[in-house]
């Protein structure tokens, strides 16, 4: 949670309602072609003229210059401190497809690999081998039994999977068996404290038995390799930080699995946008605050198809009227980062966002990454952007006499 | 002291005057009815002129979104750390009344309360019993007598007093009394430490003897609840840190008591504004560094009053020519909070400020808050304006070789 101690004094009740909606990638760059960024040429009639009742930003989600992933850029929305509470990749990875994994659990994420006759690695990501051959891999590797704990081994997409060990004195301060190189060996796993050899010997003898498993069969990959060790760690409470009854709403795994690591009850199980707002509007009345996010931008700037990500962003403003029909108390419109089609990747660049509510300053008429850099609110650290949206809603009473 | 471990090394003698005016409340927010802020509809010529002279910015008192009270907002102005040294209530209410509080004292805020016969509380506020009904009571709690301290009651308004305790080994880390509800008794006052086992034996025998005294007489109030106890902190001296020969001009206890906390010398005893540049024309050859306190535009604030907030503006930019014609080298216009009259409260807003000198830019040549958030010194927090005076006044040499 933000470095400020006195958050638990200042925070008090109040009847307001919140609706944060995180447009996953939002912000993005000028493309040189067009000369325009997505949020520019996009036609946002709503966007526009709720920015004409808000004020608005822009918001660093780390560091300048710092690209978070998906991790850290939603943490740091949520007021929590992104290099303090950096989740690990398996435990994200396991979220992302909606694995279950428990408190006491590790997870890691995992390649199937190609080794040589020598047992030196060709290839880490074996030929990029295609889901619908992996499965049989992923099947044998789920035959694995190892004394005292249990081995799921999950599949995410293509060469990549998850594996959830589960059982007594785990721990996930281990070194990873991933070398990120190849022409050498698979890394042996090594505990980094005394409480975790025992976790490492899982790993190895795991890794060991896939190689066994796998060798002479001819199925595509004959190795694993895992990195990312990670337990689900101990976080502190959104709604008992902020004193809100919060609900998360997302079509994707990954998204709920944040939401639900730090204590939010996840709603419905929407498939795309337009169910999120059905599930919204189920769920308005039972709720005071709302974290709803929106995919296909992000996918869309991956992709780096700017055309598409204009698309997506305007396909957001018509179910934007949607949500501005609800009249929440505040509503907030902001990204977790920038995920601009020139760079088809996320980016360090800052985000814009907005806060609608009765003390909406208008000063900017245009919802976009250049106009909201002249928003009353400034640049912000991301962290900093719950601060500002309870005490828009009433929710922060004054700090000191 | 701002958290910057060189400063003493980067302080250098200069001789140059600084006046800073701190107006209280100064910053505001757009009136729905009028569509501007009382800063924008005020007519302020002298604050206008000395605008197109200087370097603008707006301060943020503590955090995005933190609504400060006068103690955090003022000292972050001083260039303290507005959470590390916050003042406490009990020390803060005692100055707002001018009262003598010892280094080793324990000062605690206090309310006239009406108890019911079973003992719980009815009203917090024995139904907001007027001062001079108040003061009856005030005069029976001050002949409390208890073994090894001395008691002071002293009247703030109404309801309202504050509780000096006197003696040897005291301490302010106790529980509170007030349970800050109603239909339950009044609380134990608990050591947080052993070290403060006495004082809260203290704070016990004085709630006691004080129901005791007040019992069955029909004075309006029959109990007492204590918040808020706090000793006078060491902190840092302002003169010694910024090598400055500082005085303090104000005409409400509270602000004298911070800048004497801080080791300002307090000057003259002005009644009003007028009055406080009498003060300073008659101390201008004594210091380097006047503090100078304006109070009325917070009040017009408090009370929602927005006209009345834009006629105290333009009544302070009246006195402003005055301190104009005094060419103090460097001359700061700046508030610790703003205090929109919309909130009707302080709020978390940033609040514009102007340093006048010789570098001086000009950036922009009206003092609003959306003009000053073009300014050439952009959003910083308050913390850091005491640095940016200083290297106006000449008094910071370069920092490193």
């Amino acid at each position: 949670m933000i470095d400020f101690e006195y958050l638990p004094e200042v925070v008090q009740p109040s009847p307001t309602k919140i609706v944060m909606v995180v447009v996953d990638g939002l912000g993005g760059m000028k493309d040189p072609n067009v000369g325009k960024t997505e949020l520019e040429m996009a036609h946002l009639p709503n966007l526009d003229f709720l920015t004409t009742k808000s004020s608005c930003g822009v918001s660093t989600p780390v560091l300048p210059g710092i690209t978070p992933g998906s991790g850290p850029g939603h943490m740091a929305l949520f007021g929590y401190d992104p290099v303090k509470y950096l989740l690990g990749r398996g435990i994200l990875e396991g979220f992302g497809i909606g694995a279950e994994i428990g408190t006491n659990d590790v997870a890691a994420r995992g390649n199937l690999c190609t080794l040589k006759d020598d047992g030196n690695i060709l290839d880490r990501r074996a030929n990029r081998i295609r889901s619908n051959q992996a499965i049989e891999i992923i099947n044998l590797l789920n035959r694995i039994k190892i004394d005292n704990v249990n081995i799921t081994v999950l599949p995410v997409i293509d060469y990549r999977f998850v594996l959830v060990i589960n059982g007594p004195g785990l721990s996930s301060n281990i070194s990873e068996t991933d070398p990120q190189l190849t022409g050498i060996p698979i890394a042996k796993s090594l505990a980094k404290d005394e409480g975790a050899s025992f976790t490492a010997s899982v790993v190895n003898e795991f890794t060991d038995k896939a190689n066994h498993v796998l060798k002479n069969r001819n199925l595509g990959a004959n190795g694993v390799l895992l990195r990312g060790f990670s337990g689900v760690p101990t976080l502190p409470s959104f709604c008992e930080s902020y004193s809100l009854n919060a609900g998360a709403i997302a079509s994707y795994p990954m998204y709920k699995g944040i939401a639900e690591l730090i204590g939010m009850e996840i709603l419905g199980e929407a498939k795309n946008f337009k169910e999120e707002i059905d599930v919204l509007k189920a769920n308005y009345d039972s709720h005071d605050f709302f974290f709803v996010h929106y995919k296909p931008a992000d996918s869309a700037g991956e992709d780096g198809d700017f055309r598409k990500k204009v698309e997506t962003l305007e396909e957001f403003d018509g179910f934007l009227k949607e949500i501005i029909k609800m009249s929440p108390d505040v509503l907030v419109v902001c990204g977790d980062h920038s995920t601009p089609s020139f760079t088809s990747s996320h980016s360090w660049h800052p985000v814009p966002f907005l806060i609608n509510s009765k003390y909406g300053d208008g000063y900017i008429d245009t919802f976009d990454e250049s106009s909201c850099l002249k928003g009353s609110l400034g640049r912000i650290k991301a962290e900093e952007l719950m601060l500002l949206i309870m005490a828009h809603a009433d929710k922060l009473t004054k700090f000191g006499p």
